[in-house]
């Protein structure tokens, strides 16, 4: 692809460079999930996902992060905000301030169609999303140079997100690998994708990635700011940091993570951890401080970086450089000496109208999760937070998801708004497709048991209509109202694959004497009468008693 | 083989079935735990593990579960305690009140060898484990005719323990697979094996199982029973159960599930129900007590089965038959009902002295989690408590040990004694090998994160040993300290198999130039001096300001 194509903000793929292979397209939606289709709901089209069910059983509709059918991905996605970006610029000249952020037309009391159309999207009212953006709750990260993008919202009071991070490394994977693994994971459900690209052809790729996600994509600018200075962290400063910023600014980047609370005096409170700084970005701008014995460039220049976010509506996610990264350093001085630092970013940022969250951890043992969300609300005056996992052990790599997913889930519950995956190969190498879908699915059902636990409303539908689909030995319904029908229906046919066995009443697990839910029916189907009458009236006398039980040999506190 | 073998406690399997196979052992240990070695502590020969690391590093010694090295399963295992029941065998008759329970020497104040044994394996004092088997805060199951178990605790202020269900059913699997997957599962860390095979052949499977199993072995008696009445749960009885009991406890069946908390005036309670009643035991009593319009047997005749239980020291693993199956049924009435009936049960239990857990759900979001754990406490008299997960959300078919894990992990942080794992084929089908393991790795984690998060004394050494391997780039140990070393190790290898890489410090997630642990590292080798005097000094002064940050542009207030 050419240079040019920068400079047309939804501009088409038309031109691939050379050495790019085509890209493969995933297999339509109905193959990974059977009976459903994608629908779109008023003017604006907001996608959801509605799921057929058998017999009489109303469809049940879901949120959607596929994007388009049938994508072509050298040609990318429909540019859907193109309109509304192109309406808006025409006021914002005569305007003038230049502020394109959605939290700016929010605090002065618009609702543009991003905020409408997540409205639809998180069944509330367009005035409760503006004003969650206006006060800081809650983000729309939106570029106005990716109108490819889908809008949605992150924030503590709508639906629990999830990212998935992807990109290449110095040793390992390509272009070609990382779009696929972008409509592998958006397919399974990521909210939002991160690029963290560090090996070669890091704008190429990025573009590739912009061009066909119809989801907000993250990075992490420092990233490619060291390819630009050989790899060597002394060598940053503010104005390659702000090129690339540009750069990436003008691709159309949704949000940047900047680790501006690492701190000059932070990081000798590191010093006696366990394992030392993890994030990479937070390693990258100690080596930096530490070199200079100077506060870092991302803290003192930070109002000179939210010129460019403003100017496209790029939003901050302030990464959390000293997160621990072992249980034996979470909560540590360290980590909330940044914490509050980020707190007072996050007013610089409002100040000028720039959307911002928060990153946090990490690796945090289960009694010390709720600590975190506490002190991150207060910190950071309610901006959305958004944790990698946290990982509840250190003992399992190989089995990461899970251990993180027992944190993430946690952390949602308590408020957290997105949750960035983590893949079973976390510690070990770069995750394959496997990985991805994996860590998704497993963060799926973090954050979707998150919504359900906060009573957040309409989430639990899913879970009874599947219930209820399994009672009734529905099996295609249950399977296809699962997060993942192709592997469930999979795993009930290695033992009962005859078509017949999809209405049975048993399966393999129990077999036709033992099944409870058959067994259960049949409780059901007895005398109606006898349990109208007799029963019921027992258990209505049973009641009434004050629920006290009785037993034949009565003189059960004799024990002991 | 014979049915004699079953009036000799400890006898060896020595004549096999004509019909069956011989059974493949597991590979040696440390093929899948490489520089490990089972170790044995004091006269008692109290098992670990112990993993030897690189370097200076002290090796670090685990809870291990595996049971004698190289067993030959037609043999069965060394009957480990034989000389301490027969010992014990001989002053009963002179006691004269046939009571073999832990918990009856416990509450006359004698030490058995199980108690200093597992006092051993725990890491406290015997007193400790004799006063808590003596509350009945703590049981030890541990059949006099299951000499082959190595003893080992389940109590809130031990270590979390997990459960692995093997057992064929009517559809599937042979004994040769169910040996196979008791082996399998101890080898990846179960502390006890539920047998609930329900098909053929189902005295002989847990013949072979009970003879090859160094942990507790629990079953579900009234799956026996009711083959032996055609499968029709209205013609069961108390003597067909009785006799089902008889023939277990001498087989050496350490813990029976009994549904007696099943009550006649309950049923009409689980009327509304999303899935109705999904315990197998519970669903058949429901239909037995329906059918007659009667009682429970279980129930009226739970004396009866008391005797049984405390001649052979089975314990009580009181089954919660109206668990609900689903999110929309739980913490309902029906189930709270039950937990109450448990609770009395428990007290009748106790006044012969019979060791007692409490079986718990189930389906449960994770707000109402915590209310499960306290209300069992509080009606169940601090009797253990045994669930099923909870899943905390009913929409991941194919993924439930992670669905569960999260609840799981949660109940044990919160209390839970014993944790029962879930496989990615429940609702769905038999778990295979790798769908036993699966589970068995996820329910490590929950456990291991509970143990952490409770602050249990220890808990976290594995955490820390590891995490220091990992910052240490010291490859293997990193992999040699995990729940699955050959797992993490292949994941690691895919993308980076050369044996220099093992030493590497960088992996293919982020390669050589963005490793944050290797830039970590840099940072701590960084002048020594600088960091010690300037940083240091300025990190001080920065604390001793109260930790108050300030910035260049001090206006960050106007922001809102």
């Amino acid at each position: 692809m050419t240079q040019e194509t920068n400079d047309r903000p939804g501009a088409r793929l038309t031109v691939a460079s050379p050495d790019t292979k085509p890209v493969a397209s995933l297999p339509p939606l109905h193959e990974h999930f059977p009976s459903s289709q994608r629908v779109y709901e008023g003017e604006l089209r907001v996608p959801f996902r509605q799921i057929e069910l058998q017999g009489d059983e109303p469809p049940l509709r879901v949120y959607d992060t596929t994007g388009p059918e049938n994508p072509d991905p050298r040609k990318g996605l429909p540019p859907l905000r193109k309109p509304w970006i192109d309406a808006r610029e025409r006021s914002l000249h005569a305007d003038g301030d230049g502020n394109r952020s959605q939290m700016h037309y929010a605090r002065r009391g618009i609702i543009t169609e991003e905020m409408r159309f997540v409205a639809v999207r998180e069944q509330v009212t367009p005035e409760f999303v503006r004003d969650e953006v206006a006060r800081g709750r809650a983000i729309i990260p939106a570029n106005v140079r990716h109108p490819e993008s889908e809008p949605m919202i992150i924030g503590r009071n709508f639906l629990v997100k999830i990212n998935a991070n992807i990109g290449n490394s110095a040793v390992s994977s390509s272009i070609e690998d990382e779009v696929e693994k972008l409509q592998w994971a958006i397919r399974w459900g990521a909210d939002t994708i991160m690029d963290l690209s560090t090996g070669k052809n890091i704008h190429e790729t990025r573009e590739w990635i912009l061009r066909n996600a119809p989801v907000p994509v993250g990075t992490v600018p420092i990233y490619q700011a060291l390819e630009k200075v050989g790899g060597r962290p002394e060598k940053l400063d503010i104005d390659v940091f702000m090129d690339t910023l540009v750069e990436q600014a003008e691709q159309g980047v949704d949000y940047f993570t900047i680790h501006a609370g690492v701190r000059l005096p932070f990081i000798p409170l590191t010093k006696d951890r366990v394992t030392g700084i993890v994030s990479r970005g937070g390693s990258i701008m100690a080596k930096w401080c530490l070199h200079h014995h100077r506060e870092s460039f991302l803290y003192t220049e930070f109002e000179r970086i939210c010129e460019v976010m403003r100017k496209y509506d790029v939003s901050f996610s302030l990464g959390d450089g000293l997160r621990p990264g072992s249980l034996a350093d979470a909560n540590d001085a360290a980590q909330f000496a940044e914490l509050r630092t980020l707190g007072e970013l996050t007013q610089i940022a409002w100040k000028h109208d720039i959307q911002v969250m928060i990153e946090g951890p990490g690796h945090v043992a289960m009694d010390k999760i709720k600590e975190n969300m506490d002190l991150q609300l207060e910190h950071c005056h309610e901006a959305p937070f958004y944790t990698l996992g946290p990982l509840t052990t250190d003992i399992a790599p190989g089995y990461d998801h899970i251990t993180s997913a027992i944190g993430a889930a946690m952390i949602g519950w308590y408020g957290c708004a997105m949750l960035c995956y983590v893949t079973p190969k976390e510690h070990l190498g770069l995750p394959d497709k496997q990985d991805v879908k994996d860590g998704v699915i497993a963060y799926k059902i973090a954050a979707h048991a998150a919504d359900v636990a906060k009573g957040h409303p309409g989430a639990q539908a899913r879970d009874d209509a599947l219930s209820k689909a399994r009672f009734e030995f529905r099996w295609h319904d249950q399977f296809n109202l699962s997060l993942d029908p192709v592997t469930a229906r999979l795993f009930h046919d290695e033992t009962l694959p005859a078509e017949p066995a999809k209405t049975a009443h048993f399966c393999s697990m129990c077999g036709p004497h033992f099944c409870s839910m058959k067994l259960s029916q049949d409780v059901r189907d007895m005398d109606e009468d006898a349990v109208a009458a007799g029963m019921q009236q027992k258990a209505e006398e049973f009641q009434q008693a004050g629920g006290e039980l009785y037993l034949s040999a009565k003189d059960t506190d004799a024990a002991q």
